[in-house]
């Protein structure tokens, strides 16, 4: 136990990359829970491209987090203290938006309420911010939804070796598709198509990325996981079938962007292909939760779904590890670990 | 009856406007019809925006017109000469893609079989070209199927008052919307409130766009009807509700570009705002165009839904009134008046 609670603090909002002094580590009295509420000991935290936009005041899908306000992020934790009689001290749970920050005052209700976790066997505690959490969710939903994919159809994922492109890939493999990664090294190349499956992954830094999807998609994209953007999305534009599907889940190359970054240059394809985009924000999808636990469980125990976690110890490195998600240096879900696993 | 018959050809590809030369008017014998065939005097000729990109060599969704062939286009004609029993001499048709030329050779079969047209009582012949022909079953398939309009709901239209925009603006009416129209001058503005019932219309070419849409729509915007891209999308996107349709049926405002064009700089509200964007083009829906028909027509004959046209005369000046689409001169439907009404 920890008798102080450390918070990122938002100082200023950074422009292009995160500087120093952008966010600033204090240390606060630890919080007391009042009835009816309970506290959280943080244990992951989970890093996010979306982390980005919050610390930014571009048109966004939630309210920038403000300035002088705890850094914005999901945590999963465990219940310290416990004055609401649904949550038990030692209880998982993700603490709605739990922040940068050890410890987090839990609600029983409301649009940020407690969920209860309980651990499935086999399964590390870790999954739950990862394939069971929202990232996820946010490949299941993207792609089952919005992408809809069918057998025989070709499938590719942009930052494939990410938190969200590694299940991404693998769902589209279970049902049936072709599928096809970009990535940015051949390390990370090698883990998507040799341990996740995938047909076949472009080391998107290393060749013209329109001909080498031409080429290792001879019949065309039917589906695109977009998670980047820019360049990489202009490529995948080239090389779309009829009626193929963007799920646009991600613009991850823009979001350090200082000043108006370009649209693609071949957005008239989606007009020519009668193409569909489609931005998707996984808090519109929380209601279908339990359909997608109860689903990704499933693959994870059979071990048809593989889930790779990047782990780097400690809040105070938050900020640095953030960091690898804009210089691709990390491979599988970036998680900060706060507190020891229970 | 004419003894010859007089073709546009395309001599090169334009490279930005269409230039003197690169189409050349030539006079050639009267095709003769072979068994089985038929000959269409071509009475109207549509011009649209989708000519100028088959004139190019950019992605697009038919291959576009050869170097040395007759200018594709739409036609409206009647039957002069038949070797078919189904055609009669006298009918009424639209002889596939008649081309720009006095004379097509019609058949009875195939992607571009001719199709028989009833008059209907009260339905000027021009209307065939325009809100009962291709155009307006953009208008329809493109607002009912991609946008999905629910009453109450507000409705953006670029290039409100030309051939297709003047339609969905009356069609969105019809379902409850509240209807925006963008349009180049004041005079068009006014068309379009005036007489079809827009709820109001921005002069896109004297206002910050953007600033005037948000006045405008205080609700947002649920649904754009593209028609032009560039900065008019741009400023689209910058006002789109959660969920809003962009349905994708042209970009006129980079047809003409040499080179690539940006695309939206706004791009990313698409995935803040959970946006689609849909690319849509008619031919799709040619397999649907009974039930267009005969819901347009009670439209037409009932009057509310009003269809303007635009009318050059004269075969060789199609290229020149082609310009005016460019240039945003023209009001309504753009057509080419090639010979006499029978």
């Amino acid at each position: 136990m920890r008798s102080t609670n450390r918070q990122w603090i938002l100082r200023k909002r950074p422009t292009g990359d995160i500087q120093p002094g952008d966010l600033e580590l204090v240390e606060r009295s630890k919080p007391v829970p009042k009835k009816g509420e309970f506290l959280v000991r943080n244990v992951y935290l989970s890093l996010d491209p979306t982390n980005r936009i919050w610390m930014s005041d571009m048109e966004q899908y939630m309210p920038p987090v403000g300035i002088g306000d705890v850094m914005r992020g999901g945590t999963l934790g465990m219940v310290e203290i416990s004055n609401h009689p649904d949550y038990e001290v030692g209880d998982l749970v993700v603490p709605g938006l739990g922040g940068w920050q050890d410890y987090t005052i839990g609600a029983a209700s409301g649009p940020m309420a407690a969920r209860k976790l309980t651990r499935l066997p086999g399964i590390p505690m870790t999954a739950y911010m990862s394939a069971l959490g929202f990232t996820g969710a946010t490949a299941y939903f993207g792609l089952m939804d919005i992408g809809q994919p069918k057998a025989g159809e070709t499938v590719v994922v942009s930052a494939a070796a990410g938190a969200v492109g590694q299940i991404v890939g693998q769902i589209a493999r279970i049902k049936g598709c072709r599928v096809i990664g970009l990535a940015s090294t051949e390390a990370k190349c090698n883990y998507v198509v040799k341990e996740l499956g995938f047909n076949a992954c472009i080391n998107y830094k290393q060749t013209d990325v329109s001909k080498a999807l031409k080429k290792v998609c001879p019949k065309g994209i039917d589906i695109d996981f977009e998670n980047a953007g820019g360049r990489i999305l202009d490529a995948v534009l080239e090389n779309i079938n009829l009626h193929a599907r963007i799920v646009l889940c991600g613009l991850i190359s823009q979001y350090n962007a200082e000043g108006p970054v370009p649209g693609p240059y071949n957005f008239t394809n989606i007009l020519m292909k009668r193409a569909r985009v489609e931005g998707f924000i996984i808090l519109d999808y929380v209601h279908r939760f339990d359909e997608f636990m109860a689903q990704m469980a499933q693959w994870l125990m059979t071990g048809q779904v593989k889930d790779r976690v990047d782990i780097t110890e400690g809040l105070e490195n938050a900020v640095d590890a953030l960091q690898k998600l804009f210089t691709s240096a990390n491979t599988g879900k970036l998680l900060i670990q706060i507190a020891e696993e229970p």
